[in-house]
C-alpha cells in the first residue's frame, strides 16, 4: 500500500481541520506580496521600528554566557519571569508572583494551551464579533461551542453577554481583545471592564484578556487592565508588537493552578522556550527607561500613520463610510455605509493596487459584508494616502 | 464565587493530565541540582561544547537585516528549510522537496503536532520499551492506546511487532528512536529497519523515526535512515544535540499532505517559529565544513566520556551489571544482574553524592526495576569515574 493511498487519519483530524482552514488573511497575504500592491491587509508590525541594534547588543551580552544556549524551564527563563512579574504587578495593581507568570511561544501559544486547560469539547466560549481569527481557530479546534457578542464603539457589548447569561447560557470562557481590538479597532470602556469582571465572579467563568496592543496607545493610555478587577481574568500579552515577533515571547498572568496545568501541557507541546530570546527580552524590558522611550517611538510613528489613514478615508469617502478613530494598536475598522460589498470590491482593489481584509474574514454571527480591516503600521504617510486614493478609484469603478 | 473555588475544568483535562504527570526525570532534576551531587540523571547536552562564539557571529550577521525580527512562515524560514532539505536529501538518499520539510519548536513539537494529525483517540501507537518519556506524554495526551515492544541490543524487536500484527493489532503509528536510543542506548539494525519499513507499507501505518542523536556516533556512523526505506517513515531531527537547544529548531521530513495538515495546526498552536534562531541555524548548518568539524568535536568529547563511564562501570561492578556499549548519543543503559532495585537504591546513591534515573521512569510494559539510565555528556572523565566510585559505595552499603 503506497503512502499516497494512506488515509491521513481520521475523524478527529477532520473535525479539527474544519475549524482550521488556513486563514483567509494568510491566503490573502500571499496574493498581496506583489510589489505593485500597497497592502493594508497585513497584520505585521513595522520591522523598521524594531530595535535591531539594541537586540543585537542584548544577544551579544546573553551569548557571553553559555547558559543561554541550554534548555530552560518550561514556564520560561526565571530572569524574564521576574521582569514580567514586576511589570504586570504595576499593570494589574497587585503583587504578581513568579508562579503566576508563564512565558509562552507568543501569546498565541498561551491561547492554545489555555483552551486545552479550560475547555471540554462542547464548552461555551464567548468571542467578540468581529473576532480575532487566531482565537477563533483555537477555540474551534478545541471543539468549543462559540457564541459571538458584538462590539460597539465601547468594545464588547457586555449587556448582550449579560442577556445571554440571563437566558441560561453558561460560558466557560469569555475572550476579549479589550485594547485597540483586532480587527475592530475599539477599546472596552472602564465601566464594561468592571461589569465583565463582576459577571465572571458571579457566574464562575474565566475571562481571557488578550492584550498584545495595550502599550500602543496614541493620545491616552489604555484603561486599567480587565485583570485589575478580578483574579478570574487571565491576562495575555507579548513583545511581538513592542519589540519583535521573532523573539517569540508572549506570556500569561494566571492563578498558580492554571499555570501548573499549562506547564504540564507545555512540556508535551515543545518542552520549553528559548533561553536566548528570553534573555534578550528580559534585558530589554528590564531597561525600563530605554524600553519606555522605545515604545514611545513606536507609538508616535503608528499614531501619525493611523491619523493619516483615518483622515484620508474620511476626507476621500465622506458619508460613504465610517471608520474607527484608531486610538491605538494597528488597525482601523471601516464600515461602508453606501452598500459596498468589500469582498466583491477586493479584486477591483487589487487591480487598482491596494489590498485590505474584507470584514467577512472576521465574521462570526454578523456577516460584515460592508466592512474591512485596514492596517496602518507598515506604510509611511505618503503610501497610506496613495492607498486610499487607489481604494477610491476602485470604489468609483465598481 | 472566588476563583480559588472555580473548577479548573473538566473531565477532558483530567484525562489529558493523567498522562502528563510532570515527568519523573524533571522532578528528579530538581532534587539533583545540589552542587555536591554528580548527576548522571540529566539529559542535557554539554553547554561548554556548544558553539557559542559561532552562534554569536551568526546572530550578528542575521541582525544586520531587520527581516529576521519579523514573523516568518509557519513551516519555517525558507532559508533554513532549503538547508535542511539538502541535508536530509543526502541522509535519506532521495531529493527531499522544500514542501516536505517542516521546522518545529524542537522535535518535541513535531511529535506533538503529528500526534494530533495522525491519531484519533483510541488509535494504537507502538512505542519502544523502555520508552522516550516525551513521546509517551504526547501519545497518552492524544488518547492513544499504547502497546510497547521491547528493545534488545539491535533496537526494537521488530519480530514482536510482527507478531502483534499477526494477532490482529493494527497500529496507526510506530514510534522509534532508531539511533542511540534514549534511554536504551541501542541502535536499530539495518535488517530490522528494512523489515519495519516493509511492515509499514504492507499494513498501512506510519513510522515516526525520532532521530535527535544520529549525528552523535562515536566509532561508526549510524545505519541508513529508516526513512530511506519508505515514504511512510516520517523523520524527525533537531539541532538541540549538535548546536544548541535554545535555538529551538527541530524539523520533520514528511509527505506534503502531512506537512500541510501540521501547518494548519501550527498556526493555531503558536503561529510560527523565530526567524532569528532559524537564520542562525541555517547559517551554521550551511557552513558544511565548519559544521562537520564542530559535530566531530562534540562526537569525540562524548565518545571519550562514554568509554570512561562504560569502562568504569564494568571494571567496578564486574558481573553485578551489564550495560550498553554507548556507540553514540548521550546515554548508557545499565541492568543490574544482582537484583539491585534501582528505585530503592536512589536515596542511598543521592546520599553518596551521585544521581541517575531509575529504569522505572521509562517503563511501559516491563518494570525495569533493576535498570538505570546514565547520561555521560556533562561530566569530564575524572567526574564520571568519581560518579561510579560513589555509585559503588552506595551499592555496597545498600
Amino acid at each position: 500500500m503506497s503512502s499516497l493511498g494512506m488515509p491521513l487519519s481520521t475523524p478527529a483530524l477532520a473535525g479539527k481541520l474544519a475549524g482550521l482552514q488556513s486563514s483567509a488573511i494568510r491566503d490573502l497575504l500571499k496574493l498581496t506580496a506583489r510589489a505593485d500592491i500597497i497592502s493594508l491587509a497585513g497584520g505585521l508590525p513595522d520591522a523598521a521600528l524594531m530595535p535591531r541594534e539594541r537586540i543585537a547588543a542584548a544577544a551579544q551580552s546573553a551569548l557571553a554566557d553559555a547558559s543561554c544556549l541550554q534548555y530552560t524551564e518550561s514556564p520560561g527563563l526565571p530572569a524574564l519571569r521576574e521582569v514580567l512579574a514586576a511589570r504586570e504587578s504595576a499593570r494589574i495593581g497587585r503583587a504578581v508572583g513568579l508562579n503566576e507568570v508563564f512565558v509562552t511561544h507568543g501569546s498565541q501559544q498561551a491561547l492554545s494551551l489555555l483552551a486545552e486547560v479550560l475547555l471540554d469539547p462542547g464548552a461555551l466560549v464567548i468571542v467578540e464579533d468581529p473576532a480575532y481569527v487566531g482565537a477563533l481557530q483555537v477555540f474551534r479546534a478545541a471543539g468549543a461551542r462559540i457564541v459571538a457578542v458584538p462590539l460597539d464603539r465601547d468594545g464588547m457589548r457586555v449587556d448582550v453577554l449579560e442577556e445571554l447569561i440571563a437566558n441560561g447560557e453558561r460560558p466557560a470562557v469569555v475572550h476579549t481583545v479589550a485594547n485597540f481590538h483586532n480587527p475592530g479597532g475599539v477599546t472596552l470602556s472602564p465601566e464594561r471592564r468592571r461589569r465583565l469582571a463582576e459577571l465572571a465572579e458571579r457566574h464562575g467563568f474565566w475571562v481571557i484578556e488578550d492584550d498584545p496592543y495595550g502599550e500602543l496607545w496614541f493620545d491616552t493610555p489604555a484603561p486599567a487592565a480587565v485583570a485589575s478587577y478580578s483574579d478570574q481574568v487571565i491576562r495575555l500579552s507579548s513583545v511581538s508588537k513592542t519589540l519583535a515577533p521573532s523573539l517569540r515571547v508572549g506570556w500569561m498572568v494566571a492563578p498558580d493552578r492554571v499555570c501548573r496545568a499549562v506547564e504540564l501541557l507545555k512540556q508535551g507541546a515543545d518542552l520549553c522556550g528559548s533561553a536566548l530570546t528570553h534573555q534578550i527580552a528580559a534585558d530589554l524590558i528590564a531597561d525600563t527607561s530605554w524600553f519606555a522611550a522605545h515604545v514611545d517611538t513606536v507609538r508616535t510613528a503608528y499614531g501619525h500613520r493611523a491619523k493619516t489613514l483615518v483622515e484620508a478615508l474620511r476626507s476621500t469617502f465622506g458619508d460613504a463610510l465610517t471608520c474607527t478613530d484608531a486610538a491605538g494598536g494597528m488597525f482601523v475598522w471601516v464600515d461602508f455605509t453606501d452598500g459596498t460589498d468589500t469582498t466583491a470590491l477586493l479584486p477591483t482593489a487589487l487591480d487598482a493596487g491596494v489590498a485590505y481584509v474584507p470584514g467577512a474574514a472576521f465574521a462570526v454571527a454578523d456577516a460584515y459584508r460592508n466592512s474591512a480591516r485596514m492596517c496602518f503600521t507598515t506604510g509611511d504617510e505618503a503610501t497610506l494616502t496613495e492607498a486610499v486614493r487607489r481604494l477610491a478609484a476602485a470604489h468609483a469603478s465598481r
